[in-house]
């Protein structure tokens, strides 16, 4: 894998286009954190399945048109071209990119939103990076989320991208009646696959080995961990009496997994302690993410992937607190 | 006007009651971003004349009560002396003189609380500005934005200052549903005045006028990128299918003027790029207004200027990124 | 005093379980910012009371077992062991464990939740130091405030812990109608007393002496401003027209009392410049207060502490202006 990965390297150094390739391929993966031409691949091989399988090519679309807006935006913003070169201008584009059209209804109006998301999303990347840099921290998925949800809530006020009211007070179908069927294994394997798919918006066992075998040939520990988070996330949403469709449709699983990958594998060292901690972690995800649901249904509007940004963020800050050896 | 600025500059340094003056009219010039006596003597005028042809003088007197409010204030807290000579303590309560009695209606206990609105604003520019030095942010007008959140909101729940319920689920009359008229010239133009004169929550074409010849005394670009950010706000919400009422009034405009000023005059040197980046900012201010309009319905509360602070400081964050030549 | 409480100090040192009983009582002290091993037992006796009072032992328990986590948690995660023997990881255990029993009711799994409260809060104690060291500013109750939220949110999805439906557009009984009683002496000390026992969730005048007493032992300036505090919020809420039951309840009144002892005693030196200063915090925090219950109301979750915690950095934030003698 070393050996292929340098050979592409020198190939991309020869060649403008590939490089341009191996930008936009490493900006989708990291969208799980990796820094992997090959994981880009796979993953936008997952995405297309979930897609073409939905019957929605236009959130394909929506990912790549965002995606290379914002490739270049960057490099019209003269970004740092290390940071650029390994894909961290593309990731929250892509993201913003198969949100639009996942939840808003396709139009000539949709396509310029995305184009806007894709662009506005390299200046909150920036402007996120600059913000936390006091501590430390990495902008994760924050920049997707709120240049996502500026445009969600917006397209309420606007008859070109939506134009219909928001639900307020409406009913609010996924919290009552909380109905909770008993976790047989099939169930509990459909909501593990269903977590991990998530993360990019649809629910699709075959969408989700290709993620798992994308993050496997970039970090056999993050393929793992993001297995067992997903795991933990619907047992522990199962056992707290979540709704049995939310948890199998992977819609509490998501966030989890990117807070498993990070929390264990990205920023602390694999260990037992991390483990634990991660573990608490991934937890508590599930209750951040019940939480944001239950908070933002009168806007209908999702939570996205914040639950796992702010959950992240706050166990990534007390990181000093976990260096040394397990106990 | 400089040989004028500096015999006047003289006049106060000899006379404590015009430094006092011109401490006050510079709070005024200073919402929109001047540092100039004669632009905050406009402003006053436009003020006025906005108060008094809606037949509501209260809003005038509101206004005048809590910038008093802030300089004494500013004075018993000691504040740097440069900037109270500036009026960066005055331009925030200004707007919460202004923005109360436009909200609330007038009884005794209002103007306590603009009294009080006008003291605490004070303490939240000296939070505000501690708090963003880290990041060489100016604070803008986020401690106004906040002040008068704080007390329109808590105005539901006293009957002295208000006492109605907020409308929480009830019917949201701005977003739905949404009419969408042609853009012919007048409709335009209105729309470009009211957007300039609601910076002050006023719609008035001679305020407008008068907020103009007040940029322009101080700043041609500042008016000019005022006059270009009104217009690119009402075409792009036009476009995007926004409730011709609202665009015609000016209440999708007003936040990204203050955008178009701010990134394009007062922080990055005017130029090709940047003028490209403002546009940017400005189209997305529109985006985040509408959105903060459709979340803030159900609490009965404007988002005041919130959206052009939110996108200004994202969009000054990545700040080192625009230095350089136009490309 | 003092030579007992080094008496105790060096009982401490000699005896583990000693050392331990210490962390956990001035973990309760902390709740008042005291850092007094008699004052956290004088609080727990205030705790018990209220409880056992209302019916309601459950809470007792459930701050007791939230306070052990914590200190294992702390423990376990290798914290700075003087800031743990000052009881700054328990004080905000202590409040989720009291909070989740007062609002959910009590079942099997709410006693897992108030367990990865516990730990959790130990993590957004860490988190929340490390973010605001920025600003030399305290970490506050704010991680009480965050993670309750969120396991009180999450709690409308999960049938475990909650399951029914957050009222969102549901009338908001509290605002509507705003019966405001004439306020005699009777009922101004029962908003005095409850205001103070409210810091810890219960309405009691024996556990509020109790308080008053704890606090007197650590700090007689602290158990004025508290009382001071109160008297003011509770002058205030009625001046504005707030609904009378809210007030004899102590629910404006607890966030102001905490405000009136952080900013009258703490942080600041005590003097006529630093009265007035806590005095305007202390009215601002019944208005945070009031906004907050408004903004909430729909969600069905309380504001917590979140008022003082947000009116207390308001007003710290700009410290080095309060430096100097009276004026």
């Amino acid at each position: 894998m070393d050996a292929w990965l340098a050979s592409w390297q020198r190939l991309c150094a020869a060649l403008g286009a590939l490089r341009f390739l191996d930008i936009n391929l490493r900006g989708i993966a990291q969208v799980m954190l990796q820094n992997n031409p090959l994981t880009g691949a796979l993953f936008l091989a997952a995405i297309a399945w979930g897609a073409f399988a939905a019957g929605a090519p236009e959130v394909l679309f929506g990912g790549l048109l965002a995606l290379l807006t914002s490739t270049f935006t960057a490099m019209w913003l003269r970004v740092d071209i290390q940071a650029l070169r390994d894909g961290l201008y593309g990731y929250n584009a892509v993201l913003v990119g198969l949100a639009l059209p996942t939840f808003l209804q396709p139009s000539p109006m949709l396509w310029a939103y995305v184009v806007l998301g894709g662009a506005v999303s390299v200046v909150a990347t920036l402007a996120t990076a600059n913000l936390i840099r006091t501590w430390h921290l990495s902008a994760l998925t924050f920049p997707f989320v709120i240049v996502t949800w500026a445009l969600l809530l917006a397209a309420f006020a606007f008859d070109g991208v939506g134009g219909a009211a928001p639900p307020y007070a409406g009913e609010v179908a996924p919290l009552d009646p909380a109905v909770t069927d008993p976790l047989d294994f099939a169930a509990f394997a459909t909501g593990v696959y269903h977590s991990i798919s998530q993360v990019f918006l649809k629910a699709s066992a075959v969408s989700a080995l290709l993620f798992l075998a994308g993050l496997a040939v970039s970090s056999i520990p993050a393929a793992l961990f993001a297995l067992g988070g997903a795991a933990l996330a619907v047992i522990s949403a199962h056992l707290l009496g979540a709704e049995s469709d939310l948890v199998s449709a992977g819609l509490l699983g998501f966030s989890p997994v990117l807070t498993a990958i990070t929390i264990g594998t990205v920023f602390y060292k694999p260990g037992l302690r991390v483990a634990l901690y991660a573990a608490l972690a991934t937890v508590f995800t599930v209750i951040v993410q019940a939480a944001m649901n239950v908070a933002f249904a009168p806007l209908g509007v999702p939570a996205l992937t914040a639950p796992f940004v702010l959950t992240a963020w706050l166990f990534l800050l007390p990181r000093q607190h976990l260096g040394g050896e397990d106990s």
